[in-house]
């Protein structure tokens, strides 16, 4: 059962119910440019990862904005996406069991679909799939460039990889995977920078490795929003995965860049807004949003444009602000908007985004693979 | 839209697909009966908290085990609770904004409909939704008994909104909503017992305020699973709102009785069901199970019968296990069950429940309420 939504298109934002997602549109749209714009006349490709919006309206609106398609890490996103009409798909992560191989075969009649693998387990079953249902696979070998999560350890045992993919019935070696993922959080801008080089480093040995054995390596692949600018200027990737840049987490807005400055090139369009449901004393307001409407693995939120209120603990369905200002006028019924610490696992609670422009709802756009863990 | 069931009637366990939510239907029913056997004689009600299952069906095994209904937190639950045939819902919670307020009136043309207030701005409101749909609510005054959350202050401030309940047209005072939450997590048995006997302080210090003002209090309502037996012993209260019990968060496993020895008197019954998709050394072993599959706020989830290998860290998509026994067999697409750190706000995520008994599937329940956020 899919909740109702908790505004109607040309309401007021003041009477959208709460607790509720809302996507700042013009911000939205200012993101998509600026990204465009980041990476217009580079000749490299943008491919954002849709596991941040779950959304194929979202997903569209970035191949508007010269993106080739998106990136997901579950087979079921990658449905719901095409099913929404995003023509091409690449699941960034391994796929494991009959039933999901299956599923991302049957998807590649219906559009371009790729995936990729760190193991012989994962070739043979995409191979098998790939045959059953009569297609062809675009298969990238994930190298582990410093995440230290999944991935093949990069030069030799990639090339070998590679090899088994290019030789699998059903699948043609697409090139490499090689997201950092344990950089983009990183605060300070020369540890990313080196953090980039080090995964570079790997890249580059791997596609050493493939050119000795003779196997074409057509695209790397990989990047976040915190990255993103070392991998598109290393020489060496040639797809970015970016995708927190649609949105921005709050933690996002703690990195810094060269000049030791907060790095704004993006700007927070993502929001839950939450009402005040109590205030039992004057330095403490409850909220109507906590851990079901938040998710807190990477910090509190902020609550947006009042920089002396705080958000200092969720519980399941409260948040307690602490007040410096015993004064300061937060009545009951009284909204307000908070920045989420992490966008992607609060954008996972919710079923619709609610579309702001001008102080208005103009947009209910469900969040089709919300959920979507096949 | 609602995601795909993981899972087929029938089915062995080991064909579930992941992640899945699973009940083990076995430990399920022990702590339906063995929560009968705390409270049989004892003369006091139970009404657990149905936000931690969200599922009608759980409501209603609730109560074929004695419970006289169930409580919520949001009127949207209640709403999933009575419409999957629950007669009697407390939403143990402040409502605040017409279009809540209205909806928890008219519900109450449906079933027995209570809530709880902390400021006179509640009492006008649902007095008027009240009078609008032509019902009488059961109204409850919330006291901080030292959460530090919603909840005016014990004794005379209490009472005076009491009286203004009381008076209020289509309302009618039901007694006190007294939920110490602060102190369910306590490791310490004393440190429990402690914080119990002070709220308990200040309950009786509201009755007497209330009996001085001639108002008459049928109902102390509270209790977690972590402290339910000294409410229960206290005298005072008479309806035990503990919830967790049903499927034990493994943080409530590392609370301690008065032997200093970890509780026992419940069983972990609710577990995420996930799977190797990833190996990339001895020591490392991933998981399809992370950020959008467990909830990490009151820490990683255990892994069930393997004190060996530690779930070290979640991503959005993927968990890492850290493996001591490099040559432990851990191999791709092997599955294991995980006990979430904490089980409300993961059961959130899901859609369904994959109920398992002799290692095989017997059930699929919807989580009607999953992501009922309004």
């Amino acid at each position: 059962m899919t909740n109702r939504p908790p505004a109607e298109i040309g309401m007021p934002l003041e009477k959208v119910d709460t607790p509720a997602l809302l996507v700042d549109l013009d911000a939205l749209e200012r993101n998509l440019r600026c990204m465009a714009d980041a990476v217009a006349g580079t000749g490299l490709k943008l491919r954002p990862h849709a596991k941040t919006h779950k959304s194929p309206v979202i997903g569209l609106l970035q191949m508007a904005h010269g993106a080739v398609g998106v990136c997901c890490q579950k087979v079921s996103e990658a449905e719901a996406m095409v099913l929404g009409g995003v023509p091409d798909v690449y699941v960034s992560n391994e796929i494991v069991g009959a039933p999901k191989l299956a599923r991302l075969a049957a998807l590649a009649r219906q559009a371009r679909v790729a995936t990729c693998v760190d193991d012989p387990v994962h070739v043979r079953g995409l191979s098998e799939a790939a045959q059953a249902f009569g297609v062809e696979l675009r298969v990238l070998v994930e190298i582990d460039v410093g995440a230290n999560r999944c991935g093949v350890a990069p030069g030799a045992p990639a090339a070998a990889l590679a090899r088994q993919v290019a030789e699998a019935p059903g699948l043609r070696f697409g090139g490499l995977q090689a997201y950092q993922g344990a950089s983009q959080h990183l605060r300070g801008h020369a540890e990313r920078r080196e953090a980039i080089q080090a995964a570079v480093a790997k890249v580059l040995e791997t596609k050493e490795a493939l050119e000795r054995a003779g196997i074409p390596c057509e695209c790397v692949t990989g990047a976040g929003t915190g990255t993103f600018t070392f991998e598109r200027d290393s020489g060496v990737y040639n797809e970015l995965q970016a995708g927190s840049y649609i949105f921005m987490d709050s933690d996002y807005g703690k990195n810094l860049d060269a000049d030791g400055q907060p790095v704004r090139t993006f700007e927070h369009s993502l929001f839950v807004y939450a009402t005040v449901m109590s205030r039992p004393t004057p330095e403490r307001v409850i909220l109507d949003a906590g851990l079901k409407a938040l998710s807190v693995d990477s910090g509190m939120p902020v609550v947006d444009g009042m920089p002396d209120v705080v958000y200092a603990r969720a519980s399941d369905e409260h948040g307690r602000l602490e007040l410096s200002d015993p004064k300061r006028p937060l009545a009951l019924g009284d909204k307000l908007r908070l920045i989420p610490g992490h966008c992607d696992p609060t954008v996972n609670m919710y079923d619709w985004y609610v579309g702001v422009r001008n102080g208005r709802v103009e947009a209910l756009w469900p969040i089709t693979a919300r959920g979507a863990l096949l």
